[in-house]
Order: C-alpha cells, then structure tokens, then sequence
C-alpha cells in the first residue's frame, strides 16, 4: 500500500493527463456546434478521453488493481484496491462553460473510499484527502482543508444539486430543511463537498449519485474533520442518497430529519 | 472619449488593484469564523476594500466622470461619462468559497451603456466588451467572445438566479419558460451573462438588478452578438428585470412570453 503523499504524487500525473485530454473540449467552439447541429455531446468525448488517460496510467502502475470508471466500464472490481473515476463531474457546467466542474479520482481499499483527489483544471486548483487529512493546491500554494464547526441547521450554508433531482417525497423533506437553513445553493457538484472541506459551507445533500460521484469526495470531506454517509448513516461507497456535513452535530440532525426518506 | 484599447488597459489596472483588495478575503477562515460569531460580514469588507481601490484609480485617471457604485454611494452622476462599480457580483457564491463570483466595471457615455469589464481574479480570466466587440484573456490568452445562434426556446440553455428571487407572477412565467428550455442552471451570477457572450449558453432571465449587475455586462454580451434589455425591450440601464441572449430571434421569442410580467 502506497502512503498517502506517493498517492498524491500519482493522482497528480493522473489530473494532468487527464487535463491535456478535456481542457481543449472546454469552451470548445466547434464541438459545441456539432452538439447543436448533430446531437454530437462535446463532454463525452471529454469524458471518455479523459478516463481513457487515466486508465491507461494506472494499469502501467498498478496493473493488479481494479477500475471503476463511468464512460470505460470496470475490471478487477473484487482487487483489495479499486481506482474510481469520474472525469467530468458537473457535466452541465462542463456544458455551460462555468470553471465549476471537476476532475474525481477516488481509491478504494478494502471496499471503504481510502484516498482522493479532485481537480479542476481550468481554475488551476486541486483538492486532495486520505479520511485522515485533506489538503488544496490552488495555483501552485498548498493550504490545509479544515471543516468549520456549524451545530445548527439554522446556521448552516447548503448546497445541493439542481432542484429538480429529487422525488417528490425526497423533496418534501429536502424543500423543508432548504426553509430552516441560512441560505442554499443550487448546482454546485463537486465543488460543493470542496467547499464543505474547506470551512465554506456546511452542508450538501444529494440523490441518485453514482459511487464514481462520491468516492473521491468522501475522503477529503473526511480527512477535513467532516462526515460523508447516506441518508440512513451508511457508507457512502456506492452513492444513492448523500448528505456531507462538515459538523457531526450537523449530521446527526440533519439524518434524523431525513430518515423519512431514506430508504 | 477614449479608445476601447485604452478603456481596456486602464480596466486592467482597476481589476488588479480590486483584486488586490479582495482576494485575501475570498475564503478566508479567519473572516469567516467572524462572520459567523459576530454578525461580521467578510463580503461586505471585500466589496467595500475592492470598491474603493477602484474609485481611486477613477478620481485621479478622470475626475470629471462620476461613479456609481454599490457600497460608497453616487458621485456626479450627471456626467457625460459615469463609471457604475460591482466589486463582488455573486455574493452568495463568495461567501460560499465558489470561484463564480465576478468584479465588474461598467461605463455609461451619455446613458448608455458602452464599455465593460468582468473580472474573476481567483480564475483569471477577465471579460471586455464595448458593445461592438468583447474578448475575454483567460490565464494570459486571449479569445474573441461571439454569441452562438439559437434560433428558438426549445434549444436554448438558460441560466438564472436563485429560483426563489422571482414574485410569484413573474415566477408562473419563468417556470413556464423553464419547462420549455432544453436545459436550466441556477446560481450563475455574472457568469451567465459572460458565457452567454462565449457562445456556451443562450439566455439569462433575472429581475430585482441593480444598473451595477448588468451595465458592465450589456456591453460585452452586445459586443459578442447579443442582446440585453429590460423585459418590455428597454434600456438594460438602470437594472430591474432583465433579459439577456444571444441570439435576436430567441431574445423576441422570450420577451413575447415576459410581456405579461413586465413592468
């Protein structure tokens, strides 16, 4: 098992293959006209490109790992140490041209999310987290990830994904904490358990996500003193319905408001 | 009058002093813990820090011009030439640590609006536009803005504020609008309206601006090819309900469905 700092030192020649594949697909003008005109989808050609880089660096390296990738499929799932990858998180902001998307690779050890990066290479900053510390790179300055204390929903910043996402019973409940917390924020994808890492905002609650949404994720919201678990306390490794919070007092309320819903 | 080049490079100066003013206020711990215990409002210290810079540089380079501005008040507005300031658009994406939030520095020559500057000093990239021409120089590289076409509703992206922001009749008809649309982001602030000048989304439906939201964001979408008016077709001048696209057909199309709510 690789320590924490060599993962970090790999998942970096992960995030710039990775880069070199989707950053000239970003604002590209021409791949959006062939969407419009012929249904073309400039981000997943990204994707797939991106993931296909990664991959590719990882089987040199790590060749008896296993892959778990959304655009490539997966190998060696039942492997001790399984890489989950997600290149483009955040595809309608991908698609909208907003820097907010990012680059999620997560590792998996003993079926429990160990290790995590996530990217976003046109901002020029990555973060980083092992459960037990968490850290960003922002234009080449390296700055700790620390969760802030928040005990209350009522003081709480949330964000979550677009409105829409969630059944109506999930949403009955969602649309009720939205009412008691300070203030929401809608569309924020990955960057929104960034910014829970970083003492930013408190709170993200999420459906329907995919384990390549969260694996990478759940680490560096750990690793900054947060928690990551499903709507019923479980292990987030194969997504479904998450909440992270940056508070365990937070949490533990905001679990017992959604139980309703959790299935 | 100047040049739009000399416009330019004299906006270069007052972003950068802006951001000096600013950005060791953008996701800083100390400020929020403030925030938090105190009521203590780190956004608003930024605002006001990068504002004043701003009008610094404006009352030593032209003293003859007036300047609007958000947090320091009104100087010889009736000036052939007034400066209108919005050091930080996009507050709730700044105290939420998202790297969406936007410095802008609109010009009015005799009302009208006729240059301007978006900024993201954190991503670095910064929009221009005159409302014949706009750019945008993205980590040192420049690139001509250019509005795509978008002939109808059906195709569009649209982007908008928080959903909340809209009355209750205004919302039955943006709901409406939202249902029709190919695709809705929420939360994009300034963003919106610059990629609706990158040719990456085709409309922006906001109410309740300020002329500091959108004077200095007419020109550039204009200067791509687009079209921003209030939503009986008026002057985007003095802010209220605003519309803003990319394409005239579309922008006729949307104002039809608006006339019902607008003011």
């Amino acid at each position: 098992m690789s320590s924490t700092e060599e993962l970090a030192s790999f998942a970096d020649r992960l995030c710039e293959a990775s880069a070199r594949a989707i950053l000239p697909h970003f604002r590209a003008e021409l791949a959006v006209e062939n969407k419009l005109s012929q249904g073309f989808d400039p981000v997943t050609v990204a994707d797939r490109a991106g993931e296909s880089a990664i991959r590719a660096l990882i089987e040199e390296r790590f060749p008896d790992h296993g892959i778990l990738g959304e655009e490539h499929g997966n190998v060696r799932l039942g492997a001790d140490q399984v890489w989950v990858l997600d290149p483009i998180d955040g595809t309608r902001a991908f698609i909208c041209g907003l820097p907010t998307w990012g680059t999620l690779i997560g590792l998996k050890q003993g079926g429990r999310p160990s290790f995590g990066v996530m990217d976003q290479p046109f901002v020029r900053e990555r973060f980083y987290g092992d459960g037990t510390t968490a850290w960003r790179v922002s234009h080449g300055e390296r700055h700790p990830l620390k969760c802030r204390p928040c005990a209350r929903l009522d003081d709480a910043i949330m964000c979550t994904t677009h409105p829409g996402l969630f059944s109506d019973s999930e949403a009955s409940v969602v649309n009720a904490i939205e009412d008691r917390v300070r203030t929401t924020r809608f569309g924020t994808d990955c960057y929104g358990y960034g910014m829970v890492a970083a003492g930013q905002v408190d709170l993200v609650i999420e459906t329907g996500l995919q384990a390549y949404d969260i694996v990478a994720l759940a680490p560096i919201v750990e690793g900054a003193g947060g928690v990551v678990t499903t709507w019923t306390g479980g292990s987030p490794a194969d997504g479904g319905q998450i909440v992270a919070s940056g508070d365990k007092r937070l949490h533990d309320e905001v679990l017992g408001l959604l139980a309703r819903v959790a299935a």
